[in-house]
């Protein structure tokens, strides 16, 4: 079955006096401030585009990770991914880089690694942002 | 300026049988429970990753229309955009459909129309979702 999700967000005003409020309609579990400054220029308690967009790839990526492991044999007790997402006014968004540390019994660090390289080509948020470069570095904790 | 934006996903056990726990790091302002039957199923209370990328997606796309009209000397009064993102099981990330409502004076339905389709190619967000179809349907208020 297909599920579709749904977020608003309702911006008022020019781009840089202006600002909005983005909530998660679906789940209904978070409402956030968004503007311009903190996207361009980092602020410490206000959310931007590209930090969804990272929660969005960390946690698919480890649903996909999760999945690969499972399939060979390899159940992982954990899967810790961290996803940063880098955004430059005028250039867009440059990337999203993956930084996994996972307890999994039963593989070297080499086969590990294969598994996390396949993840990061093939999980569904993966294969939609063919427009920007993703990296990763996996290892096992 | 380039900015840096982190979140992070914990995942424990198989995908089918496990869980985890997505927080937005950079802001510290949300922390969600993921799991797989609610991506794949749907479920009220529980975000996805394509919950998650419906935010990024929306608010990032209100704020490139904002800075459009903006400069064409149109400044929007309000700007609605709903974004939903559809994932099927064993396909991925089907797409994401913006739907938008704007207050904008001193323009026709067609000129704001032209608008809100230039925004949905050249966001950055859209930009790097060149994976996925990319659908809008755009009204003044």
């Amino acid at each position: 079955m297909a599920v579709t999700s749904e977020s608003t967000t309702i911006w008022s005003g020019s781009l840089f006096e202006g600002s909005g409020t983005t909530t998660l309609d679906s789940s209904k579990l978070a409402q956030f401030h968004v503007d311009w400054k903190a996207r361009s220029e980092g602020e410490s308690a206000t959310t931007t585009p590209e930090e969804l967009l990272a929660a969005a790839h960390s946690s698919c990526f480890s649903m996909a990770l999760s999945l690969a492991l499972s399939r060979a044999g390899h159940v992982p007790e954990s899967i810790q991914t961290t996803a940063a997402v880098t955004f430059e006014a005028g250039k867009g968004v440059l990337g999203s880089h993956l930084l996994v540390s996972a307890r999994v019994a039963g593989l070297s660090e080499a086969e590990f690694e294969a598994f996390a390289e396949d993840a990061k080509q093939n999980c569904p948020i993966s294969q939609a942002l063919t427009g920007i470069p993703i990296t990763i570095e996996a290892e096992l904790a």
